[in-house]
C-alpha cells in the first residue's frame, strides 16, 4: 500500500504543485489504484508515474471545487481511449453526476467501460472482503467529505511447522485448515484448523480529508489511522484567515493528528504563497504540535507499512 | 502578431504534446490574446509562457471533443482568481454554453468578470474596426468549425514631407488630414488629406481549422491567408484511415494550402504515434505538395510578418 501524491497545490495550478489528486496504490492488496480527487491535469501527472489508468478502480471526490474535479472528464475519457474495460466507480457529493454526465455528453465521449457514479452521504459507502470506506462531512462552506479507508485484518498464516509436529503432513487438506475448518485424519484424529493459525495482522487505516476548517469529524475519521492526509492551506499564525476561508493551518492539522492518535501526518493542499524555506517553516510549525509530520510534494510517494 | 502553440497533440495528452490549444497573440494590434481551443491543461501550458490570462479576450472553440474543451472551466476560473476583470467571450458550436455553465455552477465558481458565450453558426461572427472573424463548417462527424481571422487594412501614413513642400506646416490640422478630411488654410487654399496619405498596408489573414477531413470549406477559409493552421492527424499513405476517422493526412493539408494559395502552412494535431524521425517524414510528405510547410511543437511560436 502506497500513497502517491499527484497534485499538492491549492486553488490554481502552479509550476511546482498541481491541483489536488492523490493515488492510493493497492496493487498487492487488490491490483488496483484508488484516486482521491482529480484536479485538472491529473492524467498529465499520471504520465510521469507507473500508474496505468486502466488500473484505477475507484475515484473518491472530497468536494466539487474546480481544483478537485476538473480533471475528471479527461481522465475518464483517456482511460477508455487507452483500452480500459474494467468498471470504474466515482464517489462524490451530490452534483458530481451532473458534472460528469454533461461533460461526457457534450463532448460525445463514449466510454468502453461501465462507469458508475455514486453520490454519497455520510457513513459506510463501500465494503467488501478486504476494504471498508466511510465518509463524513467536514467544514468547508460547500459539502466536503473526509474518507476513512479501512483495510480488513489479514488472517494469520497457517503454522506449518506445528502441524508437522502434530503429524499432519502437507496436502490438499491444508487449504481447509487454513480456512479454519476441522478435518479428520486417516488415524481418526480430529484437527481444528483454527488452532493452527497464527495471529491475524491488523489492516491499515488511511484517512484522506477534503478541504476543511479544523473540526471534530476530522478527528473522528482519523482515529488511530496509520496515515492522515490533511490540508494545510495556511501556516501557523494565519488561523483567522484559515477560519474565514474554511481552511486549516498546518498547526491545526497537527492538532487533529495528535488528538486522533495517528502514526503519520502528511500535509497537502499547500498554497503557492509558500515556497522553499516557507514550506519548511510550515512543516516545523506543525511538528511542534505533532512530531511525525511530512509535507507532500507532487509525484512523491509514501509507502504505508 | 504571433501564433504560439500551446498543445499540438491529438486525442489524449502525451509527454511531448499536450491536447489542442493555440494562442494568437495580438499584443501590438489590440493588447489582447485570442485562444483557439482549450484542451485540458492549457492553463498549465500558459504557465510556461509570457501570456497573462487576464489578457485573453476571446476564445474560439472549433469543436466539442474533449481534447479541445476540457481545459476551459479551469482557465476561466483561474483567470478570475488571478485578478482578470475584463470581459471575455467564448465562441463555439452549440453545446459549449451548457458545458461551461454546468462546470462553473457545480463547482460554485463565481467569475469576477463578464463572461459571454456565443454559440455560432457559419458566417461573420465578430467584427470591429481592426478585425473580422468568419467561420464555416468542416467535416468531422461532429460540428467542427474553421476560423478565418482577417485583420483590416492598416491606413497609410500621412506624407509629412509632401505636406511641408506644399507649404502646410505641422499643427493640429494634421490630425484631420490623417483622417482623410479636407481643411482650409489661412491663405484660402483647400487641402484634401486623402491626397497626402500613403498606401494602406494590407492586414494579415490567419486561418485556423478544427479537426476535419479534407474539404472545400477549408480551401475557402484559407484563401490567400498569410498562415493556415491545419490538422495532420495522419501521415501520407493513411488517407483511408484519415477519411474513416474524419481527419486529414499531412499531404491533404498541403493540398489545401496549395489550392488556397497561402503563404505558410503549419501542421498541428499530430498523433502520438509519430515521434522524432516519423514527424520529419510527415512534414516531408507534405512539403512535396507545398513547400512552405512547418510542423508545430508545444510552446513554439511563429511570428506573422
Amino acid at each position: 500500500m502506497e500513497l502517491l501524491f499527484l497534485g499538492t497545490g491549492a486553488g490554481v495550478p502552479a509550476k511546482q504543485r498541481n491541483v489536488s489528486s492523490i493515488a492510493l496504490q493497492l496493487l498487492q492488496e487488490r491490483s488496483a489504484v484508488w484516486l482521491f480527487d482529480c484536479g485538472e491535469a491529473t492524467q498529465h501527472q499520471i504520465l510521469h508515474t507507473s500508474i496505468r489508468p486502466r488500473r484505477i478502480e475507484k475515484i473518491f471526490i472530497t468536494h466539487l471545487h474546480g481544483d478537485h474535479i476538473y480533471g475528471l472528464p479527461g481522465l475518464l475519457g483517456s482511460r477508455s481511449f487507452q483500452g480500459g474495460e474494467e468498471p470504474l466507480t466515482v464517489y462524490g457529493p451530490p452534483g458530481i453526476e451532473q458534472f460528469i454526465k454533461v461533460a461526457l455528453e457534450v463532448s460525445q465521449t463514449h466510454l468502453k467501460y461501465r462507469l458508475q457514479v455514486v453520490e454519497v452521504n455520510e457513513g459506510v459507502i463501500f465494503e467488501d472482503d478486504t476494504f471498508k470506506v466511510e465518509c463524513a462531512k467536514l467544514e468547508h462552506g460547500v459539502t466536503s467529505y473526509g474518507y476513512r479507508i479501512v483495510e480488513k485484518d489479514l488472517p494469520g498464516a497457517l503454522q506449518v511447522e506445528r502441524l508437522k509436529e502434530a503429524g499432519v503432513q502437507p496436502g490438499p487438506h491444508y487449504k481447509q485448515l487454513k480456512e479454519g475448518k476441522t478435518i479428520f485424519l486417516e488415524d481418526g484424529r480430529e484437527i481444528n484448523g483454527a488452532e493452527f493459525i497464527g495471529e491475524s495482522k491488523p489492516g491499515k487505516i488511511v484517512t484522506i480529508l477534503g478541504d476543511t476548517r479544523m473540526c471534530e469529524n476530522s478527528t473522528m475519521l482519523a482515529e488511530n489511522a496509520n496515515v492522515l492526509v490533511h490540508e494545510a492551506t495556511f501556516a501557523e499564525g494565519d488561523e483567522k484567515l484559515a477560519y474565514d476561508y474554511y481552511h486549516s493551518t498546518a498547526k491545526q492539522a497537527a492538532q487533529v493528528a495528535r488528538q486522533a492518535n495517528v502514526q503519520q501526518l502528511i500535509l497537502t493542499h499547500i498554497s503557492a504563497r509558500y515556497q522553499g524555506e516557507a514550506v519548511k517553516q510550515l512543516a516545523e510549525g506543525a511538528m511542534k504540535e505533532f512530531k511525525h509530520t511530512l509535507v507532500a510534494s507532487d509525484l512523491v510517494s509514501f509507502p504505508i507499512e
